[in-house]
């Protein structure tokens, strides 16, 4: 059965999610769709790009991912859909493709299935879920649009790396609350090369040790781990680290080799 | 496959909801189920009437819209089911369904599936799950209940139509925080025969301008349009209109054209 | 089409949840997942074990009940699936299992399909999403584990009799804000033996009466009865209970028969 999967900040109480789920099966009557989440931020698209990044990869080849945020028309922005690593994605070329790609994919269009997108109210009903049928069906991306070879570029906050150093910051604070960090797992390996570490965040907390698992520490002891975002995480064992922690998007994180 | 929605206030936390899907996946294995919402405020027939009404002719045709709202039994409350624009609802006469419907459905009957309602505790699994199953399955109205003409009356405050004046009030507000209004596009254009417009509203704000997107003025700036509801919607392009507006449910918005 | 029901605490705003039914669907492609709840607090197994307890009947015969709470793994817990009432569990042996059944399965496997569980991150998708998979597909036990006969024990506070006293307390608060205690109606009717009986809360509440539904009372007047979930419950009609008698989780309340 052919799968569609949505990540929007469509929320979870209004109609909006219905009509683009309606409009999908009104496509493509056995659509197995499966929500991401839609509860994004409104127009955030760095988180979005974080969750997608992170939960594609585990669902069948050939699977769909129609991405619903910042989609309203305007005359400068594409919609695409395009193809990567064996899966497909339909958006609005606002930058989060490029977040979600490490390289640009091999096969993009901009769907040309609709005429006239000026006066539209609602594209992810009308555009994004008939090019996702169609490519559910098995539809191929040459017939809803025309190729084009660049995406809309948006910059992320890497970790600065200086020497012995790893300067990072909290890009992601999840339902546990335990906090992800923008150095992963290869940036991390890379400068350590087998030395020990101290990883320094706010005016005086500091963890020297790398744990697998949260209870590797007695509950309520802090931690930190690559979590399976492979993100490097500081957590509390059973406990709400964000908030005992005092730790926010944004905030920034030190490791130093020693 | 056969599609069957839900609009309930069951909400996302307790076993109700799993209650309504089980009943309904134990009487037809394959059934489509797709969340309409489950967070309609509890016992809210307005919201919920307000949302299904602008979801349900996104679905395919012949699907089936299960309500689940203020459906505890008592001596006055029909159970019905009935075909309206060839979609097919079941849930409690309670008010919402002319709430629902422009027009009295020509087929509705009263379910007597089940002899003893009296006792009942949970309609919703017990017999709107059973209705819904025998008519996504291809069953006739006919056969689950009796023929029946009228429906119970709710009303909704309209907007009332003074010369050039028209006098509306705020019915909902979505998840972006967009604040949407009893004034539709029909009764809007009725009245403006393409003269000028103000929208008023709280003490001293107005809007002049009818835009088709939100984001036709800067970032930050507020603007009225027809939404995907066909309703009049006052919104900030990326902003929180309700919190930046002060607007809530039941304010008064006014429209003057000249 | 084979059913996979998810219980788990891990919300609706991150990538876990979608890594977890992308992982089902990649070992099985049509399988119907069906969400009990993601909005478990994060480690309650006692709140898990209510919801289950109450949801997994509805379901058809041999549809797959994963249970993802408190899995992380360390060297103590066992990973099991296990056969129930012809219901399929998969989840940790972290003592929701003596929860959730009133006796011992007969057919208990430890899952032995993956070697090395130590370095494992996500046993939702890794092991839980194989072997649900495996068992939705009509596939044994004794092919993914090897047989055990006892479970982890966990105690829940039980009601205490004292010859015509029955003290019970609040267990679960539902988001009706209906009040749902651990007296059940076996129990009730036990101790009850037709005498009239009046129930305490707080320092003044009493309710002397039992109702069948929430409507037998006037709006805003509180009652007791026993609910879809046949445990004894606190309510007010078309109000907020738990909020305006105060009542919470973990408190006492007294039935006294005479």
């Amino acid at each position: 059965m052919a799968i569609i999967t949505l990540t929007t900040d469509l929320g979870d109480k209004d109609f909006y999610q219905a009509a683009l789920k309606g409009s999908i099966l009104s496509q493509l009557n056995n659509a197995n769709i499966v929500d991401i989440t839609h509860n994004i931020s409104a127009f955030n698209i760095q988180q979005a790009a974080f969750i997608l990044k992170n939960a594609f990869h585990y669902f069948p080849k050939s699977t769909v991912h129609l991405i619903g945020i910042d989609s309203v028309y305007n005359e400068q922005t594409r919609y695409l859909a395009l193809k990567y690593k064996d899966h497909y994605f339909v958006g609005s070329d606002n930058g989060i493709f490029s977040l979600l790609f490490d390289d640009v994919p091999s096969e993009i269009v901009e769907l040309n299935i609709m005429q006239d997108l000026k006066f539209l109210h609602f594209p992810l009903s009308d555009i994004f879920a008939k090019a996702a049928s169609h490519l559910a069906k098995g539809g191929k991306l040459k017939d809803i649009g025309i190729p084009v070879h660049t995406l809309e570029e948006k910059m992320t906050l890497q970790p600065v790396i200086e020497r012995d150093i790893i300067r990072g910051s909290v890009i992601y604070i999840d339902s546990f609350q335990n906090i992800i960090t923008n150095i992963t797992k290869d940036i991390f390996t890379q400068v350590q090369q087998a030395r020990d570490f101290t990883l320094y965040f706010k005016r005086n907390e500091s963890i020297s040790q790398l744990s697998w698992h949260y209870n590797e520490v007695p509950e309520g002891e802090k931690l930190c781990l690559f979590g399976i975002s492979n993100h490097l995480e500081i957590a509390i064992n059973k406990g709400n680290a964000s908030g005992l922690l005092g730790l926010n998007l944004g905030d920034i994180v030190r490791i130093e080799f020693h």
